[in-house]
């Protein structure tokens, strides 16, 4: 079965499904409701989650599955068992398996010794469920081709499912990031192909000036979890980067302000542009429950 | 939506009618099975939890709801995310939220952001939940009215929501703590003021002779949760409030036992007293699911 | 009602029904699909599992319940309230409680104060649950009776389960350890009383020669959760019980491997021998979740 490992684990029609499928089950959620009566989905988390815990375990309740949420010392990936072991012993229990690591390579053992298809739930690589609702929200206020989309901050986790799958999209995707904290140079190639294919564009720099023009702002925590320790060393280097009220208002007039949460108030983005009225932070967090939705449709749905 | 997050945010009709459909659904919980299907709650849960956790989960399982339980630093109210942001973010993705909390302004915050109900499954202020199990185990062994109810111990959540209830509901409600543990002022202050209105009579005193001919006879552990290091001083000031045999002959000779376990026996009450015919404790402990049921009909219901 | 501490607690026409029930719902889940739906089982887990909390979870949903778990800290067995009330509290709450424990005793105050059926997922003196597996999984290859078993490794809980079962079964069990981990006196003369009705035999050694013709060999990791300091003194005692290739090739040519999982490949077997086409160590592990169902039907059932 198809894993969900990397947004371009999906070629952009697949992609632009997913998203079709995601904005229609929040239209009607009971087109869908116990469609999947009698499957099970695994929910791992090796890292603590809140938002994407329980927009995963509603999603997949409202379609009938059977949710088993584990959580750190309960799976010990590699240290307690194999990683090739868990995914064959947990692959004869579940229909599917969604998991949050820290290690992107056990994403990649499991789905190859794993028969269900498997989803990445935020990754050191990757967090393409993320992208799906970042696209989702971008979609409910303009066409993806040619949004011009500006994120600041860590070229992560997050801005690289952001990247590649903005470039399969059709849209202009810019990474503004302190020196050094560039995406990985991987991801970045693998966009600008996909860019090319899709008449998209992508842009990585150092220069918030970036912004200027942006039909979305995007932003992500200066340090993620695990990260807390270099966070003072970090906030000194990306204070150029907040976004401000005064950057955003370099964006488009009718632009969007976007950030996957939790926040940190003061650092990455200012309350005032938190709380804007052009801030689609909520939706975007709902959404995360319509796209994996629509993705479990995709993935295991006829 | 209406949220509970003391006893004294219903009105005495609404309690009493809340207790009332407690009491029908422990008749006959068939009545109201499967009644929320569809519907979402999250179970929220910043200190470990048994018997809150599990009435709760049940109870919402029973009704049809999905509950989605989260512990500890999965949530990290106030540290990890702004208290209002995970409000508004949990308000997309849930019907009904209920949490315990360290501190009670952050259930007034979360309410205050969020649409949907929100329940206190225990905070520092109260613990509303527990006085609907003790007020339901009350009524099923005399009327409210003009029932007598001494509370032993620490003038703690416990203590505070319970006085309410009773202040509510016109009965007598003494709370005998040692010097320096009476309640919080405010809140013997507004029990007084309910009391006036529905007949009954709220005492604090530091005497256990105001045991005397209590028709319920209630007390709670000495050391709260976070509170074991100050266990061994407590031990000591406490030592004349441990509910014994000879204590409890005092009540009413047809007067129950109470108490919101779990109850460490030999401190606060003897072996002998909580093994005692009278002893009501289990039945309290099951009523915590009925009252839970009966508090979503009214919260939820139509 | 029955509980199921020890696989003793059957009789052998029991186990044998349990058995035979297993491998019917393997075939055809449907039978029993929302069998027992409106009941509620508590899964409980003072230490950490992945097998068995999922093919539980799943099993008691399949089966139409509600699964509550709850881990570590939320319980406190003994600690935080003394065990014979967490008992009495879950009864009033629960139809089934499932529970992996430190100590055999606690399962067995619980057994006496609750009316539910009480089932061991784990205790230092038996795993029951992983026996039913384990002959599931044998029976699927030939007749339980005149299987000759060769356990190498620790005399623990599942060598304790596997040679009560075994015995029970009319087969020849072989228990293989080190010198000083041989299993208890008491399981042993047991296995021995029970094996003398059914036809089987016990034999408890420390030559890993008594392996010669065996039709199942099946180890476990040397030193279990909580065993961990000792790991170090253990792989130099255990060394010589390793299955290797060289060991299994004195089995019966058609002998299959076993192990309960997590396994620690180079240690108590070589990755060959857990890779090995007569390895059915995946599907004594899928077991586990038909099993868990043939013994929940038994115990709820009709």
């Amino acid at each position: 079965m198809k894993d969900f490992l990397s947004v371009a684990d999906f070629d952009p029609t697949e992609l632009a499904t997913v998203l079709a499928r995601a904005a229609a089950v929040k239209q009607d959620a009971g087109a869908v409701a116990g469609r999947f009566r009698g499957l099970r989905i695994g929910l791992f988390f090796e890292k603590p989650s809140a938002r994407t815990r329980i927009s995963t375990e509603v999603a997949s309740a409202d379609l009938g599955m059977v949710p088993v949420v584990l959580k750190g010392d309960e799976i010990g990936l590699g240290k307690r068992e194999a990683v090739e072991d868990v995914a064959r012993v947990f692959d004869r229990y579940l229909d599917a398996l969604a998991l949050r690591v820290y290690d992107h390579e056990h994403l990649r053992t499991i789905a190859d010794h794993a028969a269900a298809p498997v989803i990445n739930l935020l990754s050191d690589l990757e967090h393409p469920c993320q992208a799906l609702a970042d696209l989702q929200t971008i979609a409910e206020t303009r066409p993806l081709e040619e949004t011009v989309v500006a994120y600041l901050g860590d070229g992560n986790n997050v801005a690289h499912s952001l990247m590649l799958g903005a470039a399969m999209s059709g849209m202009s995707i810019r990474v503004i990031t302190p020196p050094g904290y560039e995406p990985a140079d991987g991801v970045r190639d693998h966009a600008v192909k996909l860019a090319a294919k899709s008449g998209g564009d992508v842009e990585v720099t150092n220069d918030v000036a970036a912004v200027a023009g942006a039909h979305v702002v995007y932003t992500d925590v200066w340090a993620s979890m695990g990260q807390e320790d270099e966070a003072e060393a970090r906030n000194r280097l990306f204070a150029g980067y907040r976004v401000t009220t005064e950057l955003f208002d370099t964006a488009d007039p009718a632009g969007i302000f976007l950030h996957c949460l939790p926040a940190h108030r003061g650092e990455e983005v200012t309350h005032e542009v938190l709380e804007h009225p052009r801030s689609r932070i909520f939706d975007q967090a709902e959404n995360r429950l319509h796209a994996f939705k629509g993705l479990l449709v995709h993935l295991l749905g006829t």
